[in-house]
């Protein structure tokens, strides 16, 4: 896997590229990742990449010559195109799915916006728009570390075993997109906050059904939408929509889905 | 307004911070900045954080012990409480409407797990959990960065001028939560792509118009489940469903809301 950046701010990667988990699986080549300075692709000697919009109104947009010129190039160097990534509001919403999707692709490109948006034609360059969730950001810069530190993770031999990407929330593998289970480590009493007694038992089978049970529970308490796509056997959605009932009142069937 | 973080990783965050809009608007007094190491809470030779957890399972979770002193102590400092906002898939998911709640607190603090969690005791702690989208993270520093972006730049002053926060994707405050309008600058012929003739017209009135139902146009093809929350008039609440039925067929309401 090879993941490149093009931005205005390419030194806003490396920190984050180099330390903890993804510096160690980076040290290791799991992946290899370039930051590009999209400056590097203007003519002028102000090295502009933003102008004002077409119809006035604040800010400034970002132009689409440099990023055309950027991309075109970038994309030729190596031996396989990348996968060309934007990020904005209009994008499909980035989640766990698209993320093990993404964990296959030999390369990306994350092209990270910057002032009050980019000239639209510049989006003709995207192979995908992705949206991080619902809310505004300054740049595209914590939108690709986002999507890149979620896409390395699933990379095998990154987090340094086999397990630790599987049993998460979210994930499609093997918990069935649930909420993961409540978890704790010693000590057993803390200030009279106790471990649930059924985690000390050393009996596995109970343990696996505590957090089965617990994940169900969690998941109907505080994200009732998405038990609606999770996978359950019959006896855990008869016990979800009872759970959905006793949490959210007699209607709820899903997060806002019959707010009027 | 005060920005503190909690973490492992505390070098994590000054890169981002020093940089651009954030490092001007910090420059200017407009927020302040502080990372805490949590391993400067820990009491033993190894500087422990993390633990095994109770029942069985890969990877470690955080200690609550570490986490309960530092907060207790971190939020006696300085004239007022901090809201201690902790990161994790159970909490409220993070929107634009929360980053304008946000952005009104005085001093925030926000508890950056890593490892495969926290031992839940120490979410008692929280004011606050938030969850920035649904997908999996090795730590919550990007959600740290995330959230204080989207609250920094909400800030009077933060962004150099007045008006760049308002006219924005999800922004409640000015557009009524419809996705922002498409934009252009120059040249108004890049290579054959031109710019709606509107907007080169100089005729405010018309472009007003023309980029009001841009955004609704946009909102009902990209997003149509923003557009049950949209502030719309009457005439623009009919025109969003013939676009809605023209962009995804007879029966669709909004995203998903109707899939068995």
């Amino acid at each position: 896997m090879r993941i490149e950046t093009l931005s205005v701010f390419p030194e806003l990667f490396e920190p984050y590229m180099s330390t903890s988990i993804m510096g160690r699986a980076r040290a290791k080549g799991i992946f290899e990742f370039e930051s590009y300075d999209l400056r590097d692709w203007t003519h002028d000697r102000h090295r502009t990449v933003d102008d004002a919009p077409f119809g006035g109104g604040a800010g400034m947009l970002m132009k689409v010559e440099p990023l055309h010129e950027a991309i075109t190039d970038i994309s030729k160097r190596g031996d396989v195109s990348p996968r060309v990534v934007f990020f904005t509001p209009c994008g499909e919403p980035f989640t766990q799915e698209t993320a093990e999707r993404l964990s296959q692709c030999e390369r990306i490109l994350f092209v990270c916006g910057r002032y009050e948006g980019m000239d639209e034609r510049a989006y003709d360059l995207a192979d995908e728009r992705l949206s991080i969730g619902d809310y505004v950001l300054t740049g595209g810069e914590l939108p690709a570390l986002v999507v890149s530190d979620a896409i390395i993770r699933l990379l095998p031999g990154a987090l340094g075993n086999d397990m630790g990407s599987v049993d998460e929330s979210f994930s499609t593998a093997d918990d069935g997109g649930l909420l993961e289970y409540e978890q704790y480590t010693r000590p057993a009493d803390f200030m009279g906050k106790k471990v649930p007694e059924v985690l000390l038992s050393g009996d596995h089978a109970k343990v696996d059904a505590w957090r089965r049970a617990n994940a169900l529970e969690r998941t109907c308490r505080w994200r009732p939408d998405l038990i609606e796509h999770a996978r359950l056997t019959d006896v855990e959605r008869a016990r979800a929509a009872e759970l959905i009932e006793q949490y959210h009142g007699a209607n709820a069937k899903g997060a806002d889905s019959d707010v009027a």
